[in-house]
């Protein structure tokens, strides 16, 4: 392990987070009349540690000795997103508003995560610049913040892919241009147009721009922390609308988008994840409809709730617009069901990712084939490309720790004396970064009733759903720090 | 397709459970003062139109043409397991005990995958020769009847194997002896002669010879059709504990009995299933014990309920000595995630198998060593031996599958109106071939209350977690009924 490239790295996420406050630190001076001046305060601490934890990081332990390999890119990205997390607690213990570090650790894991599950009880006495700081941890983190620092910083090295890798959600990572300093920018201006365009939908709704923003934020990361105790449901049903379609947009892998930059309009349209991920949300929504139909004063208003839920639970970002608690068994079941399937691979959604599901259903039939067929030499295609030996192999064993992982956070969590499904739907949520579950931790709900140590060890799982388990995981693994 | 050597083999199924049925005929007359003439009747009847049944399928439409590959195979096992399900319902039809055909199917797939799950809601009315006809389809099921097949008849094309790999659960299936027929009859002697062990030691606890023989047929399959309504509960504590040790004794691999036989005491205790399995009985059981020892007036008592019910569900038997239903949240989720788990492979237990997850575990263990050092060559071993990859992928596929059909199967029973827990659990306790499983579906409840389609679809589930997915999976798939 070369310790010094890894404490450069993290450095320079800190030194970049202290950056990035800036903006709420703008806000609290902005709302500083109607909030007092506790958020400046905290902000400017905050900002001071994380630029002087960061300086020293990178030029007094680190050093860019550009040795990084494989297990240098997942201690760099495991151990980054504890630091930003850690560092982004600050704020609101300083400030008071979130008073306990776990509870306000738990609240930032779920912002950079994008999970949006929270410990709040009562969001709406929170200041402005602490909402803004909350939702914006949902921006940052959706695309990845690594991925954020290759797209502005000088040096690249080719090697960078290891931390790409890591970080970016999928079984599949590619590059779209031959650079890959190239390719995170490319990423990352498609990210702030959509935002953007989102921002100025919302504001045409009638949202301010202090809402526009939030909720653009929430919705990119695919986060889903909103400002009111109701999230999105006294909103308009435009403005629902508006939010579901953005929501859907954001799950999308954003290669397609650079296609269609590029005028390959015809490939972008004929991605088999695309349509599957278009056909689930299309029978989802249908079916909730019906079922809830009665539970509404149109069809209209049905047909907007149910698939306002199947975005924010498909893409995992959790915001709401009714209490979907309240629905039928069989629609819980559906979002449930969804909670696990998640968007597609490339996105800022969460979840086990569509192309897994697509990947592991044609390896199964191609194995059916070869029961039946013993000569047979299928192989296993996605998106017109043969999928290779070793990522179908990395997509099943995927499914088995994902399987085995959950059950065994599931048990722990059960130690909590909370319902069954309020447990079960708690662990689920949480590692598929999704944020609400149902019955005491459905949306209008909070995870504030959880002990320290469930929400240490939701947190964790929060981190292992964001970064698909391996490189939290390898980070606990003691070969990963032998010296070479 | 073969078609007439699948229709010989199955004729053969029917003409062998019309043999069987002779034992429950027998006990019926034996207690015709008691019970009435009804169940005699009904098992007359039964045994003609299996009979008729099984000559015509085998000598009308079947012959032996020995042409067995692995889709005949796969279609005589679904197939096989279909008709006897089927036929091995109607005594209970004609009878007049269960009058719906849907539910008497239910209570005989039930039976047959030994899951236990029942929609009786008074047990205790069935006439002694239903209860033994009941419990003796679990002792049937669990070793398998095509396996049952090979060990008296006298054919023996060595094509066989395809046949007992669909049916023998678990990844590897293995020959005992060179000759599948032997390894077959070696199988079925060990597993007479523990049944019979049992019946002596629980005669010796104060059970009639009737008692003794169903509970043992239903620890041996590891079934869990009881007689009376509390199933085990009102039985004193040596019964309990002999139970206990029995349906723990069934849930271990088989080949582990034959290797002590030949006296290669060293190799079978090495077995690193057996010592997986031991573990997480003694941590499961301790842990729920010190969970659950304020509900009861002596720590003997705790230790006994608490491993009473580990022992049932990790053997996936499904007996219960208390309502394990109203133990607090983590016992119950201790228990739910035993479900998963199962017992060993080659054993007569259901769930996932305790080697499918020792494997999936070193498989990760494997690839996380490869991202960590890329050219390393590093294998998997199990038992001292490698295991080849096309065991691993299917193993990996195995648990991606397994989880897929769990989803959509939660999810069409969703649409039931009853708790989240309890059609979650239905779900995993049919699928599992547990039997009961939490809520409106634990110990002291039953399934009679799900409608008829749910009650067709979990039988279905049942089947598939018997049948290890595939082979019933494979007769719905067009090509595999191809002419060649």
């Amino acid at each position: 392990m070369n310790y010094r490239i890894v404490s450069h790295t993290v450095g320079r996420i800190l030194q970049i987070e202290a950056v990035l406050m800036l903006l709420p630190l703008a806000v609290s001076i902005i709302y500083v009349e109607q909030d007092g001046a506790a958020s400046i305060w905290a902000f400017l601490i905050s900002i001071g540690i994380s630029l002087a934890l960061g300086l020293f990081l990178t030029y007094v332990l680190g050093k860019n000795n550009k040795l990084l390999f494989a297990r240098e890119g997942f201690a760099i990205v495991a151990l980054a997103w504890l630091a930003m997390s850690a560092v982004g607690a600050l704020p609101f213990v300083i400030s008071g508003y979130i008073p306990s570090f776990v509870d306000a650790f738990f609240e930032t894991v779920s912002g950079f995560t994008t999970t949006g599950a929270s410990i709040l009880t009562d969001v709406e006495a929170l200041s402005h610049g602490m909402l803004f700081w909350r939702s914006f941890t949902h921006w940052v983190g959706g695309m990845g913040v690594l991925v954020f620092i290759m797209a502005i910083l000088p040096q690249d090295t080719g090697r960078n892919i290891h931390i790409m890798r890591a970080e970016m959600p999928g079984p599949i990572v590619g590059k779209l241009v031959p650079r890959l300093k190239d390719t995170a920018r490319i990423l990352y201006i498609i990210y702030i147009a959509i935002t953007a365009i989102e921002v100025v939908f919302l504001l045409f709704g009638g949202m301010d721009i202090f809402e526009s923003l939030v909720h653009s934020f929430g919705t990119a990361g695919t986060g889903g922390f909103g400002i009111k105790g109701d999230s999105l449901g006294s909103y308009n049903a435009y403005l629902q609308w508006v939010i579901t379609i953005f929501m859907l947009i954001f799950g999308v892998n954003f290669n397609l988008y650079y296609l269609i930059l590029i005028k390959q309009f015809k490939t972008a349209v004929k991605s088999t994840e695309l349509w599957v991920y278009g056909a689930i949300v299309l029978i989802s929504g249908a079916a909730i409809t019906i079922n809830i139909l009665g539970m509404y004063d149109s069809v209209a208003e049905a047909v907007r709730h149910a698939f306002f839920q199947v975005a924010t639970v498909i893409t995992t970002t959790g915001y709401s617009s009714v209490d979907f608690n309240l629905w039928p068994g069989f629609s819980k079941a559906i979002l449930v069901v969804l909670m696990f399937v998640g968007g597609c691979a490339g996105s800022t959604a969460g979840g086990i990712k569509v192309s897994r599901f697509i990947i592991a259903l044609k390896t199964v039939f191609r194995d059916i084939k070869k029961m039946l067929h013993p000569r047979s030499v299928a192989g296993v295609k996605l998106e017109g490309k043969k999928v290779d030996d070793s990522t179908i192999n990395s997509v099943s064993t995927y499914f088995a720790f994902y399987f085995i992982i959950l059950l065994v956070i599931f048990l722990l969590i059960s130690l909590e004396p909370f319902s069954f499904e309020a447990n079960f739907t708690a662990t689920v949520a949480c590692f598929n970064n999704i944020g609400p579950g149902l019955a005491e931790v459905g949306p209008m709900g909070s995870f504030a009733a959880y002990s320290a140590p469930a929400k240490v060890l939701l947190s964790f799982a929060m981190l292992l759903g964001r970064l698909e388990i391996f490189p939290l995981l390898l980070i606990f693994t003691p070969s990963m720090w032998k010296k070479k």
